[in-house]
């Protein structure tokens, strides 16, 4: 990748004498030769792997954590443990039995109810949206597995997750209300393996959890193919997940301290956990991995401003536990800054801002040293992520780095989300990215106030 | 798709006046159209999916081609059964125990041996290469489960398979010789998804089958970096398929009755039987569709000279089965010509030939044919295919229409075999190909005899 380099000069439009040492230009450019996000990307995903929330695995993945982050030379190393709700996942296979016997591969959507243990068989009644699923008549649904397709695309910023992806967030509610004895949903993915995608769902109080999974994209075809000769389709479904109760996670915290305690902390976030099918590279192991690079690029320049925080939260995927956690443990503290890195590790293409007008020239230098990465300033305001989405929306200030997601939805949730998907120069981009705007940043003469 | 037209004239070199009504060039380009080869692959792959050689699945597989072969208007429609050993997939689990204890996915190896149901608990030794395990003493694999790497890369011709299949073939017999407990593999595939690739193996007479398995790539990679931290890697391996004694399985024949039964039969060949894991589209679905839908494009044209016989072979992918049957039965014949579509359904790039001097002339019409079609002249002598090499083997002429392999290892043998793996224009292709082949072979006024 070809950089072109900006001069302190140009970059900064304000006399800085206190901060003269800091150069974001100069931090950007020396982290595209990173290799501190692949370690840590690397290394959770070899030496924990999956790690769902609330198990025994995601407790190992904190021990773990702690460890790194402390030899990476942070402070305040530290866990803080919460209590959740946890769901794991049991044996589940599909079986059509009628009119053309085969296997169908599938995985149960988090929070899933379960079949018996010898399975469950019913008629499939095919839905090609979720706008369908809703018009269907209470009741008609009795006794029936509801099949339900969506459209979803590849777009470069993700954004039909929004959309499509409420066929599995609340298709499995809006069937069991029409009296469903189970759900199959076409993935919310993009790709065509025979790996289905995890995700949450959920259903209301007085909804009784019914048995509700995710076809690959090959299968959800296939089933559609079959359903199309007429005849009525029967299949056996067997989920067997469980809800096993209250455990424990936890949220790691590691920070940099900063010279002005009263400029307010700039958190940095990604989730430690993953769904449990891959080994969470992609989703969201990276992301721990570029933003930890990126504040030890800032520590290892000499003490900034603001205190940088880094959050790895537990338990994003099954609720954002983690994030609501630090929210109301830490909503009482000054933050200057939030911004999360889960989309991902291809290369950053646009950034977002959510900042008070006093703050404007922040932004400006950041928009501009990111430049030369081959990055440009977007019009949406800044939402944060999740883990920081609440402090944004309580008016934190906030900065998204947009990555690229073009095959995000190949990978998100499913098994073949694992290290060999990472390309380790765009990996690097992202660290150069976020190296240049916590320089800027956490380093910012101006007060960076309340959004609201 | 752009095809230019050679005249007939200019195809022909050889004044054939009772043949004038059939055009090779005009065949080939109508096939540019073809929906038959498509409909086929798609009613076989979605009306009966996977067939494992011997089960009931490949016994439904043959009554429907039975079905779809007389339908199409075929001659001597027949399934000509024979009994096989027959091996079936039982549960396929791996977990890492020590150092690092997470989950990795698999499947067994057809002819592998099972664990006990409870698991098998063992330390893993790696050997790079099965240069390596051949090197390894006799008896050092003593309870140790080997783990062997290769280094298959993609290429044009698929030609990798034969240097680097041999860890597959012949991998678990060398560590079941060194006292091995087990031995996975890293698959031979060329893919980065959880979908390991199945595929036979052996053991020879004397040597007790161990349990045997390939490791998806991504898999195998995270195996090997575990490994490379340097402690002791303990695993616990369940594999519980079984032998399941003798059944039936059976060759599917159809035929094109020619004008001239001393001319000799034209045999096109493929395979009706798949693995298991996928729909066997590519392999070898598309391939049935192909050679089948460019012999009824013939059969449409008038009367061929020669008989066209459709061989849609049992058993090949366990041990080629089929193949040796159709041998034994029908050696005595005289077939003129002997040709098979394996290799996926991506486009024809090359042509190879083996033609008894006499017959030179038809393998110059058949190149000069296949030249718009973007296909070139091979130097490699023709082998036939696995189901009609042994017709080849023993005399008679052959003629190979190599597919592009780029991306067949990605698929072969995996999960995602699946119909939507099938690009339709090149598949297009390939029926132009064969039509245009067959339309010059089956016409051919030369004597076509024995290459030996």
């Amino acid at each position: 990748m070809r950089v072109k380099t900006l001069t302190l000069a140009a970059v900064l439009s304000l006399p800085l004498p206190a901060l003269a040492q800091i150069d974001p230009a100069a931090l950007r450019d020396a982290a595209l030769k990173d290799e501190i996000a692949w370690d840590i990307t690397e290394g959770l995903t070899t030496e924990i792997g999956p790690r769902l929330a609330g198990t025994e695995a995601e407790a190992r993945a904190r021990a773990w954590s702690v460890k790194k982050l402390a030899a990476l030379g942070f402070s305040n190393v530290r866990n803080e443990p919460f209590r959740m709700k946890t769901w794991v996942r049991g044996e589940e296979t599909l079986e059509v039995l009628a009119p053309f016997p085969q296997p169908l591969r599938l995985t149960a959507l988090g929070n899933s109810g379960a079949t018996p243990a010898t399975g469950l068989r019913g008629e499939i009644v095919y839905f090609k949206d979720i706008a369908a699923l809703h018009a269907a008549p209470d009741g008609s649904l009795r006794g029936k597995i509801a099949f339900v397709s969506h459209d979803m695309t590849r777009t470069q910023d993700g954004s039909q997750y929004g959309a499509f992806g409420a066929v599995r967030r609340s298709g499995p509610a809006v069937a069991a209300r029409k009296g469903a004895a189970a759900i199959l949903i076409r993935s919310v993915g993009t790709d065509y393996h025979r790996n289905p995608h995890a995700g949450g769902t959920g259903f209301p109080e007085g909804v009784t959890p019914i048995p509700a999974a995710a076809l690959s994209i090959p299968d959800a075809e296939q089933l559609q193919r079959i359903l199309k000769r007429g005849q009525p389709v029967s299949v056996k479904l067997t989920l067997t997940p469980r809800q096993v109760g209250m455990t424990e996670s936890g949220n790691i915290i590691a920070e940099v301290p900063g010279s002005d305690p009263a400029a307010g902390l700039v958190v940095v976030a990604c989730h430690l956990d993953s769904w449990d099918l891959g080994t969470g590279a992609f989703d969201d192991g990276a992301g721990c991995g570029i933003v930890t690079a990126a504040a030890k690029r800032i520590m290892d320049a000499g003490k900034p401003r603001r205190t940088i925080r880094i959050l790895w939260a537990g338990a994003e995927e099954v609720g954002v536990f983690g994030g609501k956690a630090y929210f109301e443990a830490h909503k009482g503290e000054k933050h200057a800054l939030a911004a999360e890195s889960d989309f991902g590790a291809d290369r950053i293409w646009r950034v977002d801002f959510k900042l008070p007008e006093s703050a404007r020239a922040v932004g400006d230098r950041v928009a501009a040293v990111l430049s030369p990465l081959g990055i440009s300033r977007g019009r949406d305001p800044a939402s944060g992520g999740a883990d920081v989405a609440a402090l944004v929306a309580s008016g934190v200030a906030g900065i998204d780095l947009q990555q690229d997601g073009s095959r995000y939805f190949d990978l998100h949730h499913t098994p073949d989300d694992t290290l060999d998907k990472i390309d380790p120069s765009q990996l690097r981009q992202n660290v150069a990215a976020w190296t240049a705007m916590l320089a800027v940043v956490a380093n910012a003469p101006e007060e960076i106030g309340a959004t609201q």
